[in-house]
């Protein structure tokens, strides 16, 4: 008789959730001769009562690799630290340590971004769970990894979208403007952006000017180029005048004052070009959906790689990606954001296929 | 030597107005050994200074049937009964008429929606243009034909778009608004809800109770299912509270003021449901990219009978389907609009498979 | 307390059947407050021992709109009438009556194509068993009904292929051959072939001229398209010398002994032709994966028109689309095979565009 | 007045060639102020009388980024060190070179597989001709570069492949086998194989046990999963009896002999299971189309950095990627080939998930 490990999946869905589950699930119970409890709801399924908890046997995760979303459901609330109570805030992490125990769960597999990852942490360090972190962001801005699945699904969603767009774009003579995610770091505006053949791509990291980007519109229109596609990440915005950076709470109100970012732009260009303009708003269809096989791929890496140090014990480790191998870094690490970085690889490919970057 | 006929696109862009321009042309070129003149952007390119036309021969058609948007370019401004000139709005149909006999052109082909099918025909009433009619909407609400070009296209879209909403729906347990085209008629809404197995459907043709819709999302959450999709028009609105109907003008206000279908219905449902709800508009992805394979051959169709209306000599008419046949009807039959028949049949299947339609 | 009535699945699975299951389930259950029995594989569900046949309540239905194959699985062997057993092939029908009557079942509502109508008629007309039919064929070939779902699931797979074939024969100068279904009827050869822009279509219903294909091939090359693109129907074959029709079963042992009518064709172009050919055979892949929209309509309108006919206990007719309307046919028209009508509209489009049918 | 590059496509296409044309092109022209000449068909177009080469501006590469195939044409033969002439086979590199000489060209971009750059690596070293390479291989198996463009398209297409067979195999209970390409290397049937969740995958590096296939179906059925999908590269084939391992033609003629990989599979697993099989070949589907986006960003990253080895005069050096870094290796090192690492992490994960390698 094997282990009994939990599993569970916190913060955004993001394709590619499934498929981690189904791998680590496998490989638990064919290969480890595991018992794999899946938790409802991120944390809530050991909080709640009764508790909502399952074993997930071999047909459990039939069907599942393709599958968007998360069949363990998830929540960006829920933090056992602040958990919201009728008693009001509480710290209840002693709950979810007792949970664990009395299910004689061994451990925790947790899969979700740097919030979820924080608390396993956490939970580790001050309430005794032992926790193993699976990263999880579509935006693929965690320091930990170079990948993340769900990435190159949104990507492959908004290229398909700048693709559509083009084609209204041109036929009208119009400037499109595209917003996709992207809050802290744009790397799926510029992976979206070179893969769609946007003329302007603008990010959270390099903030813009909008006379530039209006100098470009009508470059274009000189040339004969009579419309525009125009990238912009969901949290980027125009430079201050006087060149100052803006801190995160500043950016956040901007960005809400003035109906997000591709609002925002397009206020800005108004004055400055005669074209006509039109906004879309990905939002959730980044989200939703089935991954694409490289994230499919890479969520199978993880969920595997998961119940490898599972097995060898190395609790408090976070599986990743470095240079093309499946390793692991502490927890901590989760942490951190990466950013594009302004003078990487990506936005040099950018600036030397002439791609207008707004600053 | 053959003809000299003169082909447009106006309006709004749909995918499907290549394989028309193609299939008029191929039918034109090989069959008829007429010469095809193509103007760009709608009446304009016979207005401007100098004159915006050119030859469609074979190699300019070469492979646009699977190209979304128009290789001609549309404007829906450019009425040339009310051009906006440096003097002013002024008529100058008569400069369209001129245009016309100067440059050989025996006719108009004119593919567009109801706005310009109207130009088209009082071209043809007031300035003795001969004019054949294309039908072109993607809301297929136009009253002379049973379907439209492009509508299977935006149908497919916002199909797949309710594919990928509902796994992310179901895994946060939202209530996913989904936005649609359709500011009179809401058959995209209706298509689309459908196909996509959509929980609850609003059209523009029936005001909605926002006190059923909450209704339904209660019920859903007492029977397990704590998530739900919800497909709105454009210009889906609630009922009154007197009953009585808005008029155009007031809904085009109330959607305005509100901030959209979809807004509207998230404020109407706050306070009476507790779930998380979330928003998405489809918008400007509804109408680009490549035409899907039924719309391509609904064009072609439309486009070879073009050639035979103008080879008979038909001018007047417009192109419609028919019971499955392609047919032609009078311009005048262009101006009317044909809405979701509330006592017909997809209304009856809406309401037969349990889809609550709000009122 | 409502009725019991059984619902199976049989012949070769098509996208768009646990759509039908779906919106007949939904409508007995929530619109008519029934019992619905579904039936595993075909008829073999209620002849094996035990009996595999379960309630199909709310849950069971769940998230198969999009799904494709059949929940119920099927088969396309297991005729009562002629049934495979370890004494030889007998006559089962009365058990299959037998088990209607144990189970409570007030009659069956049959999803197939005309092998499976034909044993659901007999099975009415000599066992007893009350029937309802629901048309299925990717084919599109039975003459009862103007469309069957799965067809523009299949056509647009292809039609897809079409496009992907177009980019590398082009740029290796290539004849490109895809067979695609349509052993008797041509339907998807003619629809895919106008829809992807094919140079040449071949179709069961019009023996070709070999001749004829290759000088198409060379009137290209000479003006500069030096690829063509080729669909042939599977059931497509070359004109005799003479002139005279093949029996059915001639053209079967032909296609065989060629190795299908892709390399058929091929052979007969050998010699005439010098640029390089590929062959394509698409089989499979236009039968699997989810439905397409207008498929997934045309489902639900004939699962809940089945419900009212059951409702009005219209026993022994069949679904049926109609000019656009959902009606009803009796079950003994399911028999007829719709052929491609040579002098139909779609042939003349195909002449009208100048595509080469080789006859 | 800047440098005069040619550029040419060689070998079999792949999805993201034109993706690297216009990257190179675009920097080259707005970045460089170079001149690029566009050599059409590989080196046909220096040999042809009169030459078939071009000079690629701005508008040349327009639209091109999400085009399948090569706007300069491609061949696989054309070796001009063995050049089929009328006079016989005859090298006429010298002629490749006096075209550059005269055409002032400077040096070649030559887009191609190991054929291709090994032609491009002996005109540099024999004729003189400055050669920079850029690899391209849909099966990815180039030594000198971790991934190539094309790949990933072809995997999503294996893929979707994969998730269309199992709906129609999960419903007729059948053993799915589809053949995808690599008939030196397994690494589009491993990647798509994972990605889409088969059974079995079989690859040209490790011959098969038929037995083991079959015991795993088996298994399967006992389980209750009465349908397998099979994947199996082109090259794959059962092992020796005796254990030893086929030359290279050895197997070619056993791919020959039976039919192909998935004919040959199927014939081995008859008698031992009783399972209905059925096989789907891919072929020329997994070249055609429009690359995904990660190849496109790929093809632009590998385009954009050839300009910068002709800058640096770096002639005689590969493109190539390495650890996510774009960077360059001796044209040499194309000649190798990268199969599949057995003890690698691709094949520990296929293990580890419980997947049948079937060796």
């Amino acid at each position: 008789m094997g282990r009994r490990v939990g599993i569970l999946t916190g913060g955004g869905d993001a394709p590619g959730l499934n498929a981690v589950i189904r791998a680590f699930t496998r490989r638990a119970l064919f290969k480890l001769d595991w018992t794999v409890i899946g938790i409802e709801d991120s944390f809530d399924g050991l909080l709640d009562h009764p508790r909502r908890i399952r074993e997930l046997d071999r047909d459990a995760v039939k069907g599942i690799l393709a599958l968007g979303g998360t069949i363990l459901g998830t929540t960006n609330k829920g933090d056992p630290f602040a958990y919201h109570t009728d008693a009001g805030v509480q710290d209840v992490s002693g709950k979810v340590a007792d949970a664990v125990r009395e299910e004689g769960i061994e451990g925790l597999v947790v899969i979700g971004g740097d919030g979820t990852q924080k608390i396993g942490l956490r939970l580790m360090q001050e309430a005794g769970v032992p926790v193993i972190g699976v990263p999880k962001t579509i935006d693929n801005d965690l320091a930990g990894t170079d990948r993340t699945f769900g990435f190159q699904s949104a990507v492959d969603v908004a290229t398909e979208a700048i693709d559509r767009l083009t084609t209204t774009a041109e036929s009208h003579r119009r400037v499109m403007v595209l917003e996709v995610m992207g809050r802290d770091a744009g790397h799926i505006a510029l992976h979206s952006g070179l893969s769609g053949g946007a003329d302007v791509i603008l990010l959270p990291e390099l903030p813009y000017d909008a006379e530039r980007v209006s100098k470009r519109i009508h470059r274009r229109h000189d040339k004969g180029r009579l419309f525009t596609i125009v990238v912009v990440a969901e949290g980027a915005l125009p430079a201050e005048p006087d060149g100052r950076e803006l801190t995160l709470s500043e950016r956040k109100q901007r960005l809400k004052r003035g109906g997000g970012a591709a609002s925002i732009l397009i206020s800005q260009l108004e004055g400055r070009i005669e074209a006509e303009m039109r906004a879309m708003v990905l939002g959730h269809l980044q989200r939703g959906g089935s991954p694409v096989p490289s994230d499919r791929l890479l969520a199978q890496r993880f969920g595997a790689h998961a119940a490898t140090l599972v097995d060898e014990g190395r609790w408090g480790e976070m599986v990743c990606l470095r240079n093309g191998e499946i390793l692991s870094v502490p927890l901590e690490e989760a942490a951190h954001t990466r950013f594009v970085d302004l003078n990487g690889d990506m936005v040099q490919l950018a600036r030397s296929l002439d791609v207008e970057l707004g600053g």
